[in-house]
This record gives C-alpha cells, structure tokens and sequence, in this order.
C-alpha cells in the first residue's frame, strides 16, 4: 500500500522527470500502478523499497541507475522506449536542473579531471575492461564508435567499414601520405588506412589491453611495417604529419584540454595539413549525466560546436566539412545493445548482474539519447590555412565504392 | 627623387604590410623603384604624392583604398595577384593591428547599427545602386551570393543555378513546402523554390529596388501566385513555416542581433522544421577591412563558426551539415570581377570613375581574400530538435541532376 510519504515521494520523483506517461509502483504493490494522467502507461517503473524511493528523490539521476543496476529498480516494457519518454519530459526540466547540473559538472571534473595521469586513470577505467566483453558485442574489427550506414538496412560489420571509408574519403587520403591517429582503440582504422588506402600511420592510444590488442593485429595482417601502435597520450605526439584523425576521442580530452588538443594538432600538420574529429556532441550546453559520469565514463564531455571551436580557431584551422551523424549512432545502438542482451548471461558471469546490468542501461539510455535528440555525432574535417589539397566538391566522398583512393592504391601495389 | 622622409614612411608602410614583395614608388620618380629586400617585384604601387604617403603610413587600409579610389595610388602588374600578396604578409601583422582593428570596428559597429531603422540605412547604402548597374556583371538571374561549380570550368549562369539546386537539395525541399526567406535579392532563389520544386515561398528584403525587380519577375514567369515578396525586416517574419533559409544575409545581421536572429528562425521553423544559412565568415573573428565597410558595406561583418552558433545554441538547433566553398566564392569573384573589367566603361559613365576604381578594388580585394584563406564561405543546414525529416546520410545532394526533388515537382505537376 502506498503511504501518503510514498505519494507525495512519487509525485515529486514524477515531477523531476517533466511528468512522463510511466507507472511508478513500490515494491509488494506491483499490481497497483499510478498513471499520472489517468493514462494508461506504456511503461511501469518497479520499485523494490521506500529507501530506493527516497534515494531517487533526492538525486533521481544517479539513484535510478545505480538502483537499476542493483535490481532495486526494475523495468516492465520496453526499457529504450521508457528512457526515450523520460529523456523528452525531462528536456523540458533542465532548465531548472541546470544549475545543479553545473556546479556537480565542476566537482567531477576536478575529480575526474584529464591530465596525462588522470586522463590514464578515467581511459583505463572503461577500455581496459577485458578485450573479451567487448568482443562479445562490438563487430568482428572491434570498432567502438559510430557506424556509417549507407542504408537502414546494412549490416553493423558493413557500416563499421563504411564508416572508415568515409572517413578517409573525407580526408582524401592518398598513398604513403603520413597520418597520425589520436585515441585508436583497437587499431581498426589505423589497420584500414594502412591496408586500403597505403598510408603510413602511427596511432595513440593509453589503453594499454587495446594497443595490445592492436599490435596484434597489425601482425597478424603484416602491417607492422606500415602501422606504429604507440602506447602514450595524445599530448605527446611529435613530428610532422600530412593527417590527424581522432575517432571517438574528443569526449575524453575535456573542456579545459581543447585548446592544449589543438595544439598538438598544429604541432602535427601546421598550416598545410589536414585533419578530421569524430565525437559525440550537444545542440547545447549539458554535460553527460552524473550517472554515466560515476559508472560509465569517468571525464567525458559531449561538446557543442560553439565550445569545440576552441580546437580550431587558436590555431586558424578551416573547418571544411562538419557532418552530423546523430542517426547513425542510434543505428549502431541497436546493433550493439540486441548483440549485449544476446551474451548478457556471458557478462554476467564475467562481472556479476549489476554490471551487466549497468551496461544495459547505459547502451539503451544512449540508443535513447540519439533518437531524442539529446545527444549528436559530430564528424568535422578541417584543414590548414594553408593547406592546398581542398577538394573542389564534397561528391567524391559518394562516389561507388572501390574508386579513387582505393583504385589507387592498388593500382600502386600492382 | 626620395626625401629620407620618404623612405622612412615607405618603409614604415611596408613594415605594417608585413614587407611584402612589392615595389612602392612616388610619383614622378616612377621609373626608381624601391624592391624591399632587393628580390624584383612582380607589382609596383605607383603613389602620386607625399600627402598620400603620409596618409597610407597613419592609417594605411582606409587610405590604401580611398586613394586607389580618387586615382592618387597605381597598380602596374596584376591586382589581385599584388593584393594575395599583401594579404598574406598581412596575416603576420594582422595581431598588432588586432587592439586598433577591434575598436575601430566597435566604433563602426555603433555608427552602422543593424537596428531594424540601421539596416534599412546599411542595405539601401549598396544595393540599391542601380538594378542596371547590377546587371552589368551578375550573371543573368541577377545572384549575388557564392555559386555552386559542380566542376570548376561550370559557367557562372549553371554555377548559380546550380548552387540554388544545392541549397534545396540539401533542405530536401519538397512540393508544397511553406518557405521563408530572409534577404532575397533580386529574387533568384525563391523563384528558383517554387518553379522547380513546387514550394510555396514567402521571401523577405529591406531593399526596395531588389524587391521592386524581383515581383516583375514573379509576374513574368507567372510565379506570383506562388511567391510573395514582402519589403520589410527579417524581425518581422511571422507564421509557421516548414523550412527557413537566408542566402547572403547573415553578414548584415551584426553580431549583436543573432540570437534575435536565432528567436526569428525559431519563431518560424519551431522545433520540427529545417533551414539553412548561408554567409561569409572567417576562421577567427576579425571585422572586415575599415575601408570596406566604410566605402562598400556598411554594417556587414564576417562570423566564425563559434560566433554564429549563437544563432543556433540558445533555440536547440541541430547542426547537421556545414560545408565550407571558400574555392566557390574565389571562382564566383573570378568571373565577376571579369565581367565586371567588361563594363568598366559603362560603369565610370554611371558613377564616376572613382566609384569604378573602388569598385574594381573591393571585387579583387574579395577574390584575394578567399583564394588566401582569410575569407570562408559556409553552409549551415539545421533542424529543429525534434525534425524527423531528416536525410539519412548526404548522397541525395549528389544524385545526378533532374532527380528525387525536381522529379517528384515535375511528376505532380503533369
């Protein structure tokens, strides 16, 4: 039975969240919902206990996840739709929860923040999980970061290609031309570079399970000639380079690193090179949730254009092309959270349920993050003020697959 | 002969030009020409008196510009190439020049408001010289903004058509579409919407002369019913409409007024529509030259990315394509500046000679600015936060031509 404290916990936990059409029930009285309108919701939000429930109303955010992970919250119905429902209602409450949203941004930030050190802690934290989980539901070359998909309907193995093929089409990479790559992961992109384009790559990462994983590879495949797996952080990249590339990198340098990122670009590819950043961004201001802070990603931040501008305009780089990928990201969510839920009794038994079921809720949050517009992906290839190498028009980069660079290249191999 | 006066104030001016490869001579010591660096100068500035050096050395961009003007400052060699030149070495200086360039800008930004009464005052001020004027060098739709050259040898009349093409297919125009347009022209591209795409457009201009032309047309090609062209300020478009789009207009806005600008789009497109600017801007803020908007346009102001996000940021825009075709606007100048050297004769008998000259400068003075880099030309489409219309990836904007849109149009006209 609810209390009249339950209710009026209720109401406020209800109120927080802009209203959403969910039932919110309490642990033994799972049978007796409160539909706030006096619709039927879609969506029933179970409560194990009061405790969780006043937990929630003091920090909704962090308590909903954490108690999710616990299983003193549980979800009956379709989890991303739920989430997709609360992330708008709660659109038009953060405003007021802004300010919070701020100052706890700035302590977190302290916490977390992303110096040489804390940068290896915070990316040895998420990376440095075990290659085996993440093989579990990444495709088979083990790209953690948007797909492109050319249709809806292309496979996630085809759109993890595709997407690296628009990427090195959008830089117009040519053979031998030197690239260097910020934040590799396992060395996907380094390896397609080397391997279909000819060029001459060293990749970064402080991960050090996937630079392993990396170097690896690139044995396996006979491109340890062509691709360097350099285990250090971004800041120390030297020499001259013809390409930067980062690819899902951003999020992790931090607001205060931009103009220190920008730098070593320039060290990199001066006035005459070429370049392309890959992250996940903003329309506005607001930083990842507290949740995903603690558990998920320790010193992310999505950025807005606005505030990624301090890359580039320090150093009098020209933004050539900024492409939004926002659908893409969700697409590949989809892929990725059915292929989680496909091994989750293997992660379970790897890290226990919560952790499973944390993963869950943070890949099905951010598949609802991307369809409701609260998170984009920004794809942004810039270039030296200098830099000659311009291509007249972007149609190249739509162009029938195996043409020019690739054709290329092979051509060059023969 | 040189006075040592002389010499110091050549050398003065050439140090704050950055000391570029010129040669600089007085008047009838024309054929002594003083190379800076002992190298042979491609181009000679010929000034014809002292007085004119004295000025140059004070304030050397606004006298530069006037003096070439009046007749008292040659050029022997080729223009453009001298002023790519100087641009370049400028560029060096260009950071001591920085604290007197902002506040001369701040001054100017005061006396040329962009008020709604300003505007009117700043746009009447050049476009309304002279529609005939206009014609003697504009290509034969009378579009004064940056083409589109599918390839670089495209005439200007396909290039304008073609860019007109590029902007409705990267807005997905489709027939019966409510269109907005803010700053129109001589109205090119709302007839262009409407007569190809089969969009209803209602399009906005403060210049009476422009406007005046642009009904004749409609009424011409019996587009009147379908395109209603409204003399009055962008802050006074009212009523929902499904997508918003401004050509060549957002340089007159004024910093100060883009989030005014930002609540016209929002109040117009909402959070489910889409649009597109489309303007001048630069890599790092710096105004336009003194002289330029002092003789040519007054009010007008170059943003970056960063500075023109406050359009966007505060309404929940989504960025979904930038595209940068500053190449575009270097070859657009090309054939204007051509043209325009055509009917250099035609013009001084319309103006005067000194209105001719400063107008040969500003259009060389552009073309050098985008071939060198200190000009930018972008593209920026956009969504409200909850448009589901958006384009799964960018291929439709290069299918081949008389495709997807104009089909359709055609299809549901037959």
């Amino acid at each position: 039975m609810f209390s009249s404290t339950d209710q009026w916990l209720t109401r406020k936990i209800l109120a927080i969240a802009g209203n959403p059409s969910i039932g919110l029930v309490i642990g033994r009285d799972a049978d007796r919902s409160t539909p706030p309108n006096g619709s039927k919701p879609s969506t029933t939000v179970v409560i194990s206990d009061r405790r969780t429930l006043a937990k929630l109303a003091l920090d909704p955010e962090v308590a909903f996840g954490d108690a999710y992970a616990d299983g003193k919250i549980q979800i009956r119905g379709d989890m991303v739709r739920f989430l997709e429902d609360v992330l708008r209602t709660m659109q038009d409450t953060a405003k007021k929860r802004m300010r919070f949203a701020q100052i706890r941004s700035w302590w977190l930030d302290w916490l977390e923040n992303n110096s040489a050190r804390g940068s290896r802690k915070n990316i040895h934290r998420h990376y440095d999980l075990s290659n085996d989980f993440y093989k579990l539901w990444l495709d088979e070359r083990m790209v953690y970061t948007c797909a492109y998909f050319p249709t809806a309907s292309a496979s996630l193995e085809d759109a993890q290609v595709a997407k690296m093929d628009h990427v090195c089409r959008k830089l117009r990479l040519q053979p031998r031309e030197k690239v260097v790559e910020a934040g590799c992961g396992w060395g996907a992109l380094a390896l397609h570079m080397a391997k279909r384009y000819g060029a001459a790559v060293r990749a970064f990462n402080i991960s050090h399970e996937q630079i392993a994983y990396a170097r690896e590879q690139a044995k396996r495949e006979g491109l340890a000639g062509r691709v360097e797996f350099v285990e250090d952080d971004y800041r120390n990249i030297s020499g001259r380079q013809d390409v930067f590339v980062s690819v899902g990198m951003l999020e992790h340098v931090g607001l205060n690193h931009y103009e220190e990122f920008g730098r070593t670009i320039h060290r990199t590819i001066g006035d005459w090179g070429r370049g392309l950043v890959h992250f996940i961004g903003r329309n506005r201001p607001y930083p990842f949730s507290p949740w995903i802070r603690k558990r998920i990603f320790p010193g992310a931040y999505p950025p807005t254009l606005r505030e990624v501008s301090r890359v580039f305009e320090p150093w009098n780089f020209s933004v050539l092309d900024v492409e939004n990928l926002q659908m893409h990201y969700a697409k590949t969510l989809e892929h990725w959270l059915n292929r989680f839920e496909a091994s989750v009794e293997r992660v379970s038994q790897m890290f226990g349920p919560e952790f499973a079921r944390a993963w869950r809720l943070y890949l099905a949050g951010s598949l609802a993050s991307f369809r409701t517009g609260g998170l984009q992906l920004f794809q942004i290839a810039f270039a030296g003020a200098n830099c000659r190498d311009i291509p007249w028009t972007r149609a190249h980069i739509y162009e029938p697959q195996q043409s020019v660079e690739e054709r290329k290249w092979m051509h060059a191999t023969r």
